[in-house]
Parts: structure tokens; C-alpha cells; sequence
């Protein structure tokens, strides 16, 4: 990634929004350590470990960094260096939390802290804060991380192409006889190939593992006529997360899986139809939900639609039942409705779809009839 | 891996050892989330996602897993179905915290979550049990995790046989004219060739970005005469992690460079030698900070000796002034003391070594005398 790639994708402006945003919720500072929060507040992508490293958004103040003294030159030659912000290094036997509670406003009582900080530096947190209490982040920069900007939703773009060509090249791999394991193996190199900096996830669920939604891999061999879902995903080098699902059958499937298969077919593409600005989670989910109960399936869907997709492969905002969020604009999120016939078998198909000004566009463009692959 | 070998890398002992550990540190429950924890405990290697993945080890009953009703087909085929432990699901409008704190035991005051639980699976918990009070897993998880059995050993000492066959073929990609983003990919990939199924770290660090001690990679070009830094590291199919560092020559380096590095080589050697029962982790870091202070470059060397490593990279014991804490059998760390030189270069070496009835045990074993490769 370029200098210009850097700065429209990580913009010096989010700081000073999600401080605007910390003041308007009553906030007295954020505080948050490496993660996706952090990458998209500073561009800086720092490893989670157990030294803390912090970025102190005061709700009144300028924003400071805090980091080990040994992470300070690579602080410092990151995107967050560019940013002019201050960076403080500890040494190893410094205490960095009550470095920071000294720097924080005076009479902080309400700090919120990024929704993945782990319980170690949250209690640290608290006892360097006693008068004080805790809540997340997440509250007021999800908001912010939901709509994506053009710049993120190209990213978004370049990785669904990239995971679009692992799902195109599947027949090399996913063949009778050959093992789960094995046929992942295959598909997490790929996924490297195809432009990813790291594999995240390869689901091959094949026949009756397909019924589980979770179900990662295992050495049963794959067999003439299973039906095998695939999911699979990766980050690209600039931050951004591809996932997309096809289920494939190896060979002709069953006559009971092609039905099954078809009414799926039939709610995704209905859902992915549905995407506009105004209509709610809850209501893009019973979309397909009620397309699949109406054929008497379900009670074998067993999951909610679909996930936020940006930083992180599971983010704001989620497709689920009981969520009365409308979609906007910019707000990017997996269409991922499944069947699940305990000890049989399952089928899931799942694109990324973002929000338009008008209505939707997929950012998976595979085909979506079902794949028979030679048997 | 198999069955047998699951089995001693995870054996069920370990559950009722973390339960009398719970009950003899006056905690009424541990809460522990998908991570090293987990696996440690139950062989159940779950992704840490938005929904609550907990094993619940009440003082004085019996532990069992809540899990998302989705995972569970998941959680009962991995080795944690196999501990006979209760695994409840939940559904996706469920409250799952609330369903671990009505069964928790009636008077809970004092439970522990894992180190690593995100924030708002622990804000969530000081919510669901308002009267009692959160404190760290680690504090009683770590003293078990620290003392390696036999198959554990075993298991890093594969790892470190992994990181090693790496450490051999570096001058397959480390020349002059070269980017260190490029050199460092042709390292990830030989890391997952050389049998881990993730990479976890790649350090190429030259010339001048070798005195910052966690510079990851950059475009820089390798020159002629330049030092290199190569930090790499992955996590085996088992579980557990490589951690070994090199510095290379690329041509012949400055002599003012085979002098710094000969001070180190000296320090790193006595300090892998120094590692017996009884030695306590100041005293280890000292042996190594004496030698290079006396040859003039102590403030130059900026970070503790080392970590533990484990099921994580990083963890207890870690090799720090001012811990008392004395080795003992079975622990794992790194022995990687530095020295960095603001804006000239600098250099690392490191080994991870157990410590061993009698003894210590180096588990890597290139050369460290300096490698100069093809200028």
C-alpha cells in the first residue's frame, strides 16, 4: 500500500470524529489497545500483547499514544507517527496504567474501553481508576466503523474479487477421496495466492459436517454425492476481511439436498434483493426466514442472517432478529442464510453485500446455482 | 494428530487440578473464553468471536461449557466432548450471561476470567453478578500452564525443530537488492512448509530498522554490509509455538558490528548455560545485562531477557528484572537479549531453552556464531 492508499483508508479526520463522538456521549476518554479499533482510528497495526500499548482519546484533549519504549520507533513509523499525535514509551518496569489514569482528565468517571481490550488491562484499568467506570468503546466507534467510507468499501471490493477467485478454482481441490483437511490445506494456499495477507477461516464441511454451521475441518474423506460447504476467508494487506460461502456437491447430490438447496437459493437471492437504505436488520433477516419456514425448514435455521464486515470478519452491524437498526449507506455485512439437517446434511450460501444510496450491491459475484463438481 | 496423542497433550487431570487450584485460592468460579486458557484446560480450540464461548470451573462442583447452540455440534466433536463435561447451548436472543450466573454457585463473590476475555464479555459479567468481584484466571491457570509436562516439552521441541529448519535455508532468500517485505514473505511460507499451520511473527529487520527490537518488516532494500535482524515464529498443528532469532551479515558488516555482536553471543551463551533449578528470573536476566553492560552497551539493551512460551508466545515466566520468581522443572521461555543502536543497527539472539531437573535444554539449535552470507 501507497502513501495516498494509507491516508484515504486510515484519515487523520477519524480521530477528532471519535472524539466529537466520546464528548457527545458523556465520555471522559476512550482507551484502546491494538486491534481493529486501533488500525482504524491511527492506521497503526500493533500486535496484542501483554505490555500494553494504549491510544487516549480525551474527550477535551488532544490524543496520545502510550507504548513500550522498545514499540516506540515502530509507533513512531507507522501511520499513527503521521498522524502528530503524542507517544509516550514506558520502560519494563514502569507502571503504564497509572502513567495514563495521571494524564487522564481530572475527575474521570466515565472511561470506555475498545470492546476486545483483554480483562488484564481492563482490571488494571480499574484499579488505576477507582472513582471510575468502565464502558466500551464499541458504544460510540462502531457507529463510526459501521458506514464505511468509498475508500473502505473499494477494500472491501478488492477482497471479495480475491476470495471470489479461491471459490472459481474449488474443482482442483474437491474431489471424492480426498480428505477435509487436505482440501483445506489446498484452499488456505490459495487464499494467500489470491492476494490475502492471512487466512482466517476454511470450513469444508462435506455431507453430514455440513449440518453443523461451525464445523471447521476433519479428516473424514470426502465421498460421491456429499454435498460440502465451503466458507472461507481472509485479510488483505491493507486491513480488510473477505468471507464468502458456496456449498458444492461432489458428484449428484441426493434428490432431498437439491430441494433443500433450492429454497435456500431462493431466500439469498430474495435477501441480497432486499438490501436498501431504511430497512431494518430484523426485517432484512425474516426476508429469508420466512421464505425458509414457509417450506417447512425452519426450524433448521439456526442462525441469525448475517455479520458486519470491515477490520474485523464480525463486526457492527448485525442481520438478527430483534434488531430494529435501519441500514444506511456505507454499512457493508454478510447475507448468509443456511439449512442444517442434523446427521445429513447442510448448505449455506453467503455473499458480503454493502448498502447504497439506492439499494445493494454483492461484493461476492460467483455464481449462486448449485455446482456439481465431477463425482 | 491423534487420539493418544491428544490425550497427553491435553489430559483430563487438568480440569480437576484448575478446580482444586480455584477452590484453594479462594475463588468461587474460573469464567475462561476461547483461547490458550481453554485449550489448555479442554483440548477445545474455539475461535474467540462476538458470541459467548465460556467453560465454567465452579470451586465446588462440577465445570461445563456454555456455548452458542450453533457451536455445539463443534464443541461436542473436539476433545472437550470427549471430558464428559455438560455442554449447554444457547439460542441467539438468549441472554448467555445470565444463564452462567444463575448457575454459578447461590453467594458467588470472587470469580477470575481468562487474561485475554475481551472487555465486553467481562463488563458483561460484572453486570450479570453485581455483588461480586472479577480478578485473573492467570493467577492460578498460569502456575499450572508454566510447568511443561513431558508431551509438552516435546510438543516445543518439534516446534522449535520446525523454526530451525527455517533458520537453515535463509540464505535461499536473504541477498542485496531485495526488499525485507519480500524476504519476509518467502519466510512465511517456509514457516508453514517447515510444518506449523500458522505463522505468527516475521521480523526482517536491516541496517538501521534493527535497533528498533519489534520492526516488523518494511520496504527497505537490503545492502551490501547490512546486519539483519530475523525474528520468526509460528504455532504448530498441536498448539504450541516457535520463537527464534538470528542476526545475519549480508556481506561483510562494519567491525564495529562483529564487535557489538560478540559481546551479545557471549551474553546469550551464558546466559542458555546459566539456566538451572533454583536460579531466580532476575538473576537469569542479569547474567546476560552484566556482560553487556561491562563491554559498554548497557543502555542499549532495552527489553527484559525473555518470555515464556507455550499454547502462546508469549506467558509466564517471563525473564525480568525485578521477578523473583525461581525456575523450576518443565518451564519453556526465550533467552534473547539485544542490543540496539539508535539509527546504526542493532542485533539479536535467541533460543528457546526448559529448564530441566538439572539443567537447562536449548530447543533451538542453529549456530549462533554470525552467518555472513553473499554480499
Amino acid at each position: 500500500m501507497n502513501v495516498t492508499e494509507v491516508s484515504s483508508l486510515y484519515p487523520a479526520e477519524r480521530l477528532e470524529a471519535a472524539r466529537r463522538a466520546t464528548e457527545d456521549a458523556g465520555l471522559d476518554a476512550l482507551l484502546v489497545t491494538p486491534g481493529a479499533d486501533l488500525r482504524y482510528l491511527t492506521g497503526y497495526q500493533a500486535l496484542p500483547l501483554e505490555r500494553l500499548t494504549c491510544l487516549v482519546v480525551p474527550a477535551g484533549g488532544e490524543p496520545f499514544l502510550v507504548v513500550p519504549a522498545l514499540e516506540k520507533p515502530a509507533a513512531a513509523a507507522s501511520p499513527a507517527g503521521a498522524l502528530g499525535i503524542g507517544i509516550t514509551g514506558f520502560d519494563e518496569t514502569d507502571d503504564p496504567y497509572a502513567l495514563i489514569a495521571r494524564r487522564l482528565p481530572v475527575g474521570t468517571r466515565l472511561f470506555a474501553v475498545d470492546n476486545h481490550m483483554w480483562a488484564e488491562k481492563l482490571l488494571a484499568f480499574q484499579a488505576a481508576l477507582p472513582g471510575a467506570q468502565a464502558g466500551l468503546a464499541g458504544d460510540v466507534l462502531s457507529v463510526l466503523r459501521m458506514r464505511k467510507s468509498p475508500a473502505e468499501v473499494a477494500a472491501l471490493r478488492r477482497a471479495g474479487a480475491a476470495i471470489d477467485r479461491v471459490h472459481r478454482r474449488i474443482g482442483e481441490w474437491l474431489r471424492p477421496g480426498r480428505t477435509e483437511r487436505e482440501v483445506a490445506k489446498d484452499i488456505a494456499d490459495a487464499i494467500l495466492d489470491a492476494g490475502h495477507a492471512c487466512v482466517d477461516f476454511v470450513i469444508v464441511a462435506s455431507g453430514p459436517n455440513g449440518a453443523s454451521p461451525h464445523h471447521e475441518v476433519s479428516d473424514r474423506v470426502i465421498r460421491t454425492g456429499d454435498p460440502v460447504v465451503v466458507d472461507i476467508g481472509g485479510t488483505t494487506a491493507d486491513g480488510y476481511c473477505s468471507d464468502s460461502t458456496r456449498t458444492y456437491a461432489v458428484g449428484e447430490p441426493p434428490a432431498a439436498f437439491r430441494e433443500l438447496y433450492e429454497v435456500l437459493l431462493h431466500a439469498q437471492t430474495a435477501q441480497t434483493r432486499a438490501v436498501r437504505p431504511g430497512i431494518t436488520a430484523e426485517e432484512l433477516d425474516a426476508v429469508g426466514r420466512d421464505i425458509i419456514t414457509e417450506a417447512g425448514y425452519g426450524q433448521h435455521f439456526i442462525h441469525r442472517t448475517g455479520h458486519g464486515i470491515g477490520l474485523e470478519t464480525h463486526e457492527e452491524p448485525y442481520i438478527v432478529a430483534g434488531s430494529k437498526r435501519a441500514l444506511e449507506p456505507g454499512m457493508a455485512f454478510s447475507v448468509e442464510p443456511g439449512i442444517y439437517l442434523p446427521g445429513t446434511f447442510g448448505a449455506r450460501i453467503e455473499d458480503i453485500a454493502v448498502c447504497t444510496e439506492t439499494g445493494g450491491e454483492r461484493l461476492n459475484l460467483t455464481g449462486r446455482d448449485l455446482v456439481v463438481l465431477p463425482g
